[in-house]
């Protein structure tokens, strides 16, 4: 077995950054080496510093370990960033600029043209504008990627699908999203309790533009958006983990039902070692998908759809469905590192 | 002032019929004096035979009644009916063969062509429809009235007012259903804590095909439908009162943001006991309407929009929401009974 | 009639502030004319300076006033004040000695000697404290009063009623505590959300310590503590507002079921604005009280009572409940401010 | 390896029957070769008969089995059963009468004074009850043992080891327990939301009179009873899994604070498959234990217990937890099975 990589993790005590100390425990490819959080945290143990929240106790292999102030260097090979958006922006450039991949879980980035806004199942050669990156930005060995945000990582799968096959032209979307998507504190309870909340700061245009660029073309070196239009609406509900995305799609080239079942069917899964075995799945069941019962298929990897039915305006409906800490977060920078080891990018 | 008129509610035990107690107590016009529930409850006084869920305490004045089976004749002027599916057909009937103006909230007669589906706001003069249902069905003093499913009630002013002033085309909305919207026992708590439930059974084509029918014109004794078409995906949230709808519109005719504030904002009101001082609300803060905060506006009987947007596809976006057992249920059919008063079909 | 009386709020932004502000629309002793909230409220109109969190909209009466910094002199008579504790000593000690009678719902000042510990119909006696606390502060026209805890609000009345009759030896209290007790933002949604917490930071101390002064005899301008002990556990559950509390009693006299019954029901209210018209109600139906069905019962201002029965090691076992906002912070603070008219502390 | 001894699960279809479903596979020792459940579900295949309500996919295996009628005799070498009480005397007594050892998690055995309440690493030694059975019932195979209530198995693990060590006099229990202790549908959604119910029917004497029990000797066939007392208050909170116990006890021997630590740390589990490496564990933190945080603990076997003090009245207070459909229900009578195995009764 070949060596583990070692890894940074930057914003470890936030809620992603637990997922990732969760995720991370017993992977054969990364060993975590070094947690990085605010002033606060730094110089005491990482049991000390972080006030677990997931379910099961904290991992612990991670208990021992001193949390170090954010900024390079740090004792690992490579970086996975939760950072809050204001501080995201310097700070990942900053680990970039010093040599570290930068696999960054946060928002900032993600529109940057240079920049790939990764989904390695839809689009893992857009890898090649880490080449532009270093090029334009003057880094080294250093670079940073991103993953969609959460909500477009609930309906972005199906919509690949059908881009491929049938061509997308318009997408509605109505995200209703829980409540970890808003790290913690995050929401308050005496908000949501009894209550769905209309509004979620920011969401509704990165909903609008990231899956454009996710199912866009690269073309020497530069990414050509796909040119559907993506109408979103974001609600916050009482719901711990899963966004559930409502979605209605005009395609550009007919299809029939069995057609789009089969387009999300056999869309093919990659063969890291996070990816689930089916990077989507359909229910049959009308009741289906539900964040409480699907979230955890494909162990948070899996994108859930149902409820697929001819629409009365546009050409289909259908219910979507993903964990949003695992493939909307942690999960899916996790294997965006498998995808760079995989293509030889942290040689 | 003039005698009250004096009142039967037929599946009085459930949660619409213990709205429709709650709302009559002290009603300026009406007078409880018939209760009729399930062969369960017959004979027993309605303390004992109902399992109050309401917030506040069962009112004194009904106590004492004693509840009969569902047949005609009770003794009252008119019926307000909260039946379930399976009995309102020929039940309802049967009460309106038997002299009884029927005012029910049940889903059957809703689309029959010969039956008024009435917002009186919006359009009261579907009353001509009762000369064609007595012509049509020998009904003499009986008649049946009815109004719109509750989802459709949160969603349904807002559209009117487009489509007076601008014409609407098409209209997707996705909605998020309260639980009390399914009675009780209704939800099982299994399912819905930390849940959401993608399918609510029967209610999509519901909400696909009334508004269509309300904002229709009464042409000669018949409903010429409004000619829009509306795509509905409807989930269900743990939310106890008020449904939410996400709405997007395609305008016949150009229009101005500020036209369509305006368009919702003075949208006229009713001189009616129940009416709420403003048929529609419009929030400017970006976090309302919620359903917690504003189904009580205008003591439920008023209209919430928020989150009024030029649309990147469409030409609006919006959130609506109002009560689903007051305007969307009792509230509404107390209403009708006022309207009907007011227009002398009771007399 | 007679003037009213001109009212500050301490605080004001907050949701006990906000309970304050509902509370005291029409008031008909009462009349806001001055809110003091943190430097980062002061100089904003409070529609401006505060995010509305009650269901129904902020009462037009108080949105375009000003909000002034905390700190002496206001354009009032007197202050309801609920700051936090870590700036309440100080700021509150300030406007007494300014001359301001300060009705706090803080819990700083509950357990100092000098100070009344309030619930009206209890122990109004205690007021002669007042002469005491002007002596020893060396106060002028200013003084401070205090109400209990939301917790010890919950089952002090039912204890008062026992203790009286009976004579209280020992109590065993476990509550369930509504979220809206520990203010805005407070409990986070990603904490309670399928879950309880079994720890309220300080509350467990309160509740054990501040029935004894409630119980206790005024004499010769002192309170004898009552001598009974209470043992006290708290959680937190995710109900909105309504504390609920598990009770046994241990008393000194023996006592039949019936006994007690009468005792809690004919416990005296008293004749005051907000005084409920039944201090105490006591259920029959086996499954009530229940937070969301009975927290408004006498518009908040009642504590209801349910499932006594004999304990089989102590004598009696009930569930008591009241609203911890309004019974348990602003409308007890309210009840005290019009206790202290009646008496004639205003003049 | 030995062949694995094949089950049968009566009540399959329930919330508790599915959860055996879900335990059970892989499981080392048993194969499931037969389902029962009611008339409406026999016949069909068992992915057609239950409406899965777990979190993540029903088992492969378990899908093509045919669901049989809840009568003897069914191809199996013995049964669990989770059947609803008032079939379950009849129809356990029948299987057992049949030759099935029948390991019943129903309440209505559990107090007969010839069978076995178990909890293997409190009371393995009742087994010797299973003699006696077979005397006074003229079984032969067959008998029938019990698992303890849910609620019961959340406070008598903490409850065992204090009084081995210490002797225990009286106990004060409150509970707040889950919604899947009422199986499916079982509590309204509309009941519970914002809400807490004060009344589970037929629950607090269970738990007043249950552990007794448990902790009683075999003495010549018999049990002798514990001595203690407990005094129950269950409620039930909007929580999915996990009950948890508010617990306040009295000692017939003085202890240190240290001493009740130890003793539960100390108390030994089993080396059976289910057990849990640790049968307690002992929090730290104030806030926990939590029903979220910690009802997986050791694959949901293990209790949970924190917020050790010394009481007021009486010697210690603490608060305990355990999965309820798990160490209450499914897993604790899998695990009875495992010790019957280990003790040579399915020779």
């Amino acid at each position: 077995m070949s060596r583990k990589y070692r890894v940074g993790i930057l914003g470890a005590t936030g809620t992603v950054g637990q997922r990732f100390v969760q995720l991370l425990e017993n992977h054969p490819q990364f060993e975590v080496t070094a947690l990085a959080a605010s002033d606060r945290s730094a110089g005491k143990r990482y049991s000390q510093a972080c006030a677990w929240k997931l379910a099961g106790a904290m991992p612990e292999y991670v208990k021992e370990i001193v949390v170090e102030p954010i900024e390079p260097p740090l004792d690992c090979d490579f970086v996975f960033s939760s950072l809050p958006s204001n501080v995201a922006r310097e700070t990942e450039e900053a680990f970039a600029r010093a040599g570290f991949p930068v696999i960054s879980n946060s928002s900032v980035y993600r529109m940057d043209e240079d920049v790939p806004l990764l989904i390695p199942e839809i689009n893992h050669e857009h890898l090649g504008l880490i080449e532009t990156q270093r090029t334009t930005r003057g880094f080294g060995r250093g670079f940073i990627v991103t993953n969609p945000n959460c909500a477009v990582a609930s309906f972005a799968p199906p919509l690949a699908a059908l881009d491929r096959k049938f061509g997308v032209e318009s997408v509605f979307v109505t995200t209703l999203q829980a409540i970890s998507g808003a790290g913690y504190p995050g929401v308050s309870s005496f908000d949501i309790t009894d209550n769905v909340l209309p509004y979620i700061a920011g969401e509704e245009p990165k909903v609008e533009i990231e899956a454009q660029k996710i199912l866009g073309n690269l073309v020497e070196g530069a990414i050509e958006k796909a040119d559907f239009i993506v109408s979103a609406q974001c609600f916050r509900v009482d719901v711990l983990d899963g966004h559930t995305a409502s979605v209605r799609v005009k395609l550009r080239q007919t299809s029939t039902l069995e057609e789009v079942f089969e387009a999300f069917r056999t869309f093919p899964s990659l063969n890291l070692h996070s990816s689930p075995e089916h990077f989507m799945e359909v229910c049959d069941e009308p009741s289906r998908p539900q964040p409480r019962l699907d979230r955890d298929n494909g162990k948070g990897m899996t994108v859930t759809v149902g409820r697929l039915f001819p629409d009365n305006i546009f050409d289909y409906r259908f219910v979507s469905l993903s964990h949003n800490t695992v493939r909307g977060a942690a999960g899916s920078a996790i294997l965006n590192a498998e995808l760079l080891i995989d293509k030889g990018y942290f040689k």
